[in-house]
C-alpha cells in the first residue's frame, strides 16, 4: 500500500509499504478523513522526536473498519470510527496508575507517527480496537470529526487542567488550533472573560466564535504586562499555555493570580529549561500550581467528546478552513501547516 | 418603614419597623428588584423552618446603598449591588473550615427571612457589605440580575457538586426555576445529553433553552424506569435534584451509573428520612456519591456569577416570566409563587 | 482437585473440581494462606448474593504461581504472590471511566467466590496476572500479608474516602477486622482524634493498638447521642461506617459536622434503604457528603499497600488472632467467623 | 519594652518600642516561647526581605494572653496560646478566593517581622485574635509546641500539596527542621518509601525517628542519578522541596514520576528563575505538576495540627536541640541558626 512517510529528518514523501495486520485485539482502518498536525511538521523538518526512517506520519483521523482481530468484540467491519491521537497500551501498569498517556513509559501512549505508522496511508493499524476506537454517529461531517482526535482532546485537556471555577478570568497564550480549542474548552468549563493572545486575523475570529472576550497582540507590547494591565494588575485566575518558546512560561507565572493555575498544552520542542520567575512565583510560595500534560485518548475520551459535539455544545468543525479531496492530497494539506498561509487554521483532506 | 412579613405561619403582611441601623461594618440598602421564592411560600404557609413573628420576608434582592458604617471600604451611597440570598457572617471558626453556608451553625449562613428580617421592604440591612455585597455592573438589566442571589447561585452548585466531566450525561429532576439554572450551569460544566424531568410547557421550552436535551415527564411513568430506558439502560454519570419529595433519593441512586455523582439542590420540608435504595446503591458498594449542599453566597461568589452575565455566558432572565414595577406589588408576585399559574417561572418585582 | 465450596445456600463442604486452566493472561495459583471473610459466611449461610452451587469459597489469599499463560510477562512459576479480593478485568469500558472495582458492571470486578470459584482449593485461577497479582517480599510474614488482598485494602479505601485532613476527628463505627484497618488507615491519613464504637475487649485493644483515641460502646446507649456529647455537640470531620445495619446511616448523618464526610465500607446485605435522616442532613443542605464503594483491587493497589507494610507503616498482622496449619483447616477457620468466639479478630489458614 | 530587631540589613539588636495596643478584635500576647527561623538570618543578614529599619523579629511563639480587644469573644488574659507564623486579615476578599496566605495581596498573610514586628519581645500584638490565635492545651511541652506556629505547618503542608496516596513513594529534599516535618507528614499521609537527601548526622537520624527509609547525600554524586538509581529508574510519586538554591528545582523534575508531583515548600531567596528542564518535563506533556505555597495560618490549622501533637501522632519536639531559659539569649539562639553548629536542628528559647 502507498503511505506519506518522513523517510528521514527533512525529507517526507510517498513511499510503498505492507498493508498493516492485526493482532487479535487489533483492527485495521482505512482513512476517511485525515488532518495534518504541526506536531508532524515538527517532526519532519525539525527532527523534534528525532530521526526517524520510512515511517508514515499522522495520527488525526476518522477511519472505516476494514479488519478486526478475533478478541475483538465491539466493533466491525464497515463501522466508521473516530481514531484518537492516542491509543495507549492499556494492558501496563500505568493504567493503574492513572495516566494512560504515560502507558509504557513517559508518552508512550502516542504512538501513531511516534513509535509507528501513522495514518496518512492507505490503511492504519489500530492497538486494542474495543479500548481505543469509538464509532461516529451519523450527522458529523467527517472534517468536523477530525478535529476531536487531537485537537479538540489536547484544548479541552489545558481547560481541565487549569481546575476552572465558574466567573474565572481565563487567559489562553496562543490561538492555534488547538488554542482555539481551549478557548471553547474554557468557556464550557465555565469561564467568565477569557483574554487570548493572537494576532492572525483569521485565528481572532474564531477564538471571539468559541468565546474570547479580548485579544492581546504581542506586538502591542510585552503580553504580561497587558494582561496585568487589562485586569488591574490582579492577573488571571487560570491561564493555558498553547503556543510559544520555553520562555512562554514566565509570562504564564506573571500573569496568574496566587492560587492561580498554570496548564500547559504545548510541546515544547527546543530550550533546556522552562524559566519559572522566582519573585512572581512568590520565591516559591504563592500557590501558583503549573501542569502540563499529553492529551487523553482512548474510546471513551473520544465517546466523550462526540457527545459534545452530537449535543451542539461546540463546533470544532470552525477550525477547518481549507478541505481537500483525495488522500494524495495529504502533502498538499501537510504543506500548508509547514507554510501556513494567512487564511489558514487547519486543513482537512476527505479520502474519497 | 413598611415591609412584607411574615406575620405569623399562615399568614404574610404589610408591617411596620424601624428603619435598620448599620453597624460598622454593614450597610443599609433599599431594593430595586425583589423576587420572591419559593422557600418564601414553604416558609410562611408550610411553617418550614418553624414560627416567626412579624419577620420581613426576601432574600433574593438587587439593591442600592443608602449608608454604609464606618468600617465599610469598598462601598458607597448610591451604589447598586447585587445582594446574595447567603450573606455569612466571615468572622467565625467555620469560614477556615472551608464552608461559609455553616458560619455559626448548619445553615447559618442563611440570614435575610430566616434569622433577620428580608428585603422585601423600604429598607434592609446587610451584614459585611465589604465581604457580601457585589457591585452590579451597567448592561445588566435588574430583572436579570436578581436571578443571580439565589437562582443561579444553588442551580450552579448543583452543577458543581455534581463534578460534571466533558461530556458527561446528566440528569436534572426538577425544572423549577433552580432547576432550569441547574441545566444552564451543567451545560457551562461540560455535559454532553442533559436529561430533564419536568411537564410544565413554559418550564421545558426555557429547559430546552439552557441545553436540556431529553424531556422526561412523570406523566408516561416512572421516571427511573424512563431514564434508565433511554440510556439503554446504563444510566446517567450525573443526577441533580432540584425537586421533589424524599422519594426522589431513590430515584436518583438507581438512575446513577456506578461511580457515579448524585448532587442535591432541593430543600426537603418534610419526611423523615431521604430512601438510599440498599440493591441500586450496591449494597453500600457502589461508589454512587452522595451530595447536597446550600448554595454558596458573599461577595466572591456573585461578583464570579456577575462575570458570567456579563460576558453572556448565561442569560438568567429567561427564568422571569413575569415582571411587575412598584414594591406594592411584591405581595402580587408572591402569591404567583404559591399559585403557581401555568406560564409562571419566576416573577420579578422593580421598585422604581 | 479438592475445594472447599458452597454447595448451595446454607450448605458448605468439600467437593471434587478439575484443576482451573490459564487462559493466555492467566496465572494458575496454589495457596500459601488462607483468611475465611465474613462475606464468605453472608454468602453461604445467609444467601447474600443469591443461590450458588458448588462454587468454591475464599478471596483473600497469598499464593504461589504454578502456572502461567503464554502472554504473561512479570510473573513465573514459583513466585509468591498477594491475590487481591477484586480481580478486575481490566479490558472494559469502565477502566477508563475510572472504577476498576465496576468493570463489566457494577461490582463485578469482584470475581473469587462470587460469578467464580475462590481461592479455598488446591488451586486458584487468577485472571490478567500481570494486572491483577503483586510479588510478595521476603520479610512479610505469610499471616500478615494474607489481610492485605481484602480487610487492608478495604479499611484503607474507608479512611481515603472519607478525604481525611491533617487533625480531623473521625468516627470509625464498627471495629471488626475491617474497622480496624479503617482506624489504622484513618490515622495513615493524619486523623487526630479516632472515636471507634465497638464492645468486643479483643477488638478494642488492637483499635487502640492501632490509633483510636476514644471508644463508645452502643450498651451506653445510643452511639450517635455518644459520639456528639464527647464531642461538646460539634459531631466529628469524618465518620467511616464499618458495620451495622442499614440503620446506622442514621446516626452516621447525625454525627458528622456541616461538610463532613461519610464513608461507608461495610456490604449491607438486607434492608430495602439506608435512611438518610432528613433533619440532620440539613433538609438536603447542610454539605455532607456520603460515599461508599467497593476496595480497590489489582497489581498497584497490592504493591502499595505491600509497601506500607513492608516500610513498618502499619501492621495488619495484629488483626490474625487465630492460626491455623494444613489446608483441611479451612472449614475450622470459617466456621469460626461464624461463631465468632470471644478471642477472634481474624483467623488465617497456612496451607503448608 | 524591649525587643530584638532587625535594625537594619546586617544589623540586629535589643531596642526599645512602646508595648503594643489591641484592637476590638486583636490580643496582646508576652511569649512564653519562642523559636528563631532560618528566615530570620535571610531576613536580616541577605536582606531578603529587602529593608527594614527597627522590626522587631520573630514569627513562632507561644504565649499568654495579656490583653484582649473588646470585641474578642473566646481567648481572654491567662490564656496559653499557639501563635502561627501566619496570622492573616480574614476580612478580605483572597479569603473567599481560597487562600488566606495571601489575603491582602500576595504572601500578605505573613505579617509577623515581615509587615510588622515580630515575636521576639517582651510583649506582641496578634491581629484577629478570635481567628489566630489557638489554645494549648495542658500536656504538650512548650518546646514542642513552639515548633507548631511554622516548621509542623510548613512540613505538612509540604505533605499536603504533594497530594501522597497510600503507599507512595516520597522524595524529601533538604532535611533541615522544615524538611523533618515534611518527612513526619509524608509519613502521615500515608507515604511508603521515604527518600531523604541530607548529610548533617544530627538530621538523618531524626529524619530516621520521624520516617525516612533511605537517605541520599550529594557528597555521593548527583542526587537525581542516585535516586533514580536506588528506584530502579523509575523515579517518585511525589517530590517535596525543603532546601537548596532554585536549581533544586531540576533535580526534583528528573526524580518525579510522569504523573508525579512536585511540592515546594522552601523560600527561594536569590536567583531570577526556577529552571523546568524541558526534556524531563515530558515537553511540557509529563504530567508532572509542579505546586509551592507558603504554610497554612489561622486559628483552624494550628488546632488541627495541636490534636496531632495531642495524639502523639508526631512529635515535633524532636527537632528540638537546644533550650534556652530567658528571653535574653534570644540573641544567642538566633545566632545559632546563622552559624549551625553540627549538632543543631532547632532552639527554643524559653521565656520564663
Amino acid at each position: 500500500m502507498k503511505g506519506f512517510a518522513m523517510i528521514q529528518i527533512g525529507k517526507a514523501g510517498w513511499i510503498e509499504k505492507e498493508k498493516p495486520v492485526a493482532g487479535p485485539y487489533d483492527a485495521i482502518c482505512r482513512p476517511l478523513a485525515l488532518a495534518p498536525c504541526t506536531s508532524d511538521i515538527h517532526t519532519v523538518f525539525e527532527g523534534a522526536i528525532g530521526e526517524r526512517y520510512n515511517m508514515i506520519l499522522g495520527h488525526e483521523a476518522v477511519g472505516e473498519v476494514v479488519e478486526v482481530g478475533s478478541e475483538v468484540r465491539d466493533f466491525k467491519v464497515g463501522d466508521r470510527v473516530v481514531v484518537p491521537a492516542i491509543t495507549p497500551d492499556w494492558h501496563t501498569r500505568e493504567i493503574q496508575e492513572g495516566y494512560h498517556q504515560h502507558s509504557g513509559g513517559m508518552l508512550a501512549g502516542w504512538k501513531f507517527s511516534n513509535i509507528k505508522d501513522g495514518s496518512m496511508a492507505e490503511y492504519f493499524h489500530v492497538n486494542d480496537a474495543d479500548m481505543n476506537l469509538a464509532l461516529l454517529p451519523d450527522g458529523i461531517p467527517l472534517e468536523t470529526a477530525a478535529m476531536i482526535p487531537d485537537m479538540m482532546t489536547t484544548g479541552f485537556h489545558g481547560a481541565e487542567n487549569g481546575d476552572i471555577q465558574f466567573g474565572d478570568t481565563v487567559a489562553v497564550l496562543g490561538i492555534g488550533p488547538v488554542g482555539l480549542m481551549a478557548v471553547a474548552g474554557a468557556k464550557l468549563r465555565g469561564a467568565g472573560r477569557i483574554i487570548v493572545v493572537g494576532s492572525r486575523p483569521v485565528c481572532v475570529d474564531v477564538a471571539k466564535f468559541y468565546g474570547a472576550t479580548d485579544v492581546v497582540n504581542y506586538r502591542d507590547g510585552d503580553i504580561a504586562d497587558q494582561i496585568l494591565k487589562i485586569t488591574d494588575g490582579k492577573g488571571v485566575d487560570v491561564v493555558i499555555i498553547a503556543g510559544g518558546s520555553v520562555d512562554v512560561m514566565a509570562s504564564a507565572v506573571k500573569i496568574a493570580k496566587p492560587g492561580g493555575r498554570i496548564s500547559n498544552i504545548n510541546y515544547f520542542g527546543e530550550g533546556e529549561f522552562l524559566p519559572v520567575p522566582r519573585v512572581e512565583w512568590g520565591c516559591g510560595m504563592a500557590h501558583k500550581t503549573i501542569r502540563g500534560g499529553l492529551c487523553p485518548g482512548g474510546r471513551v475520551r473520544m465517546e466523550k467528546l462526540i457527545e459534545l459535539v452530537k449535543y451542539n455544545r461546540v463546533d470544532p468543525g470552525k477550525l477547518v478552513t481549507h478541505v481537500f479531496k483525495g488522500i494524495e492530497n495529504v502533502e498538499k494539506a501537510l504543506m500548508l501547516m509547514k507554510d501556513k498561509p494567512k487564511d489558514l487554521i487547519k486543513p482537512v483532506v476527505l479520502v474519497d
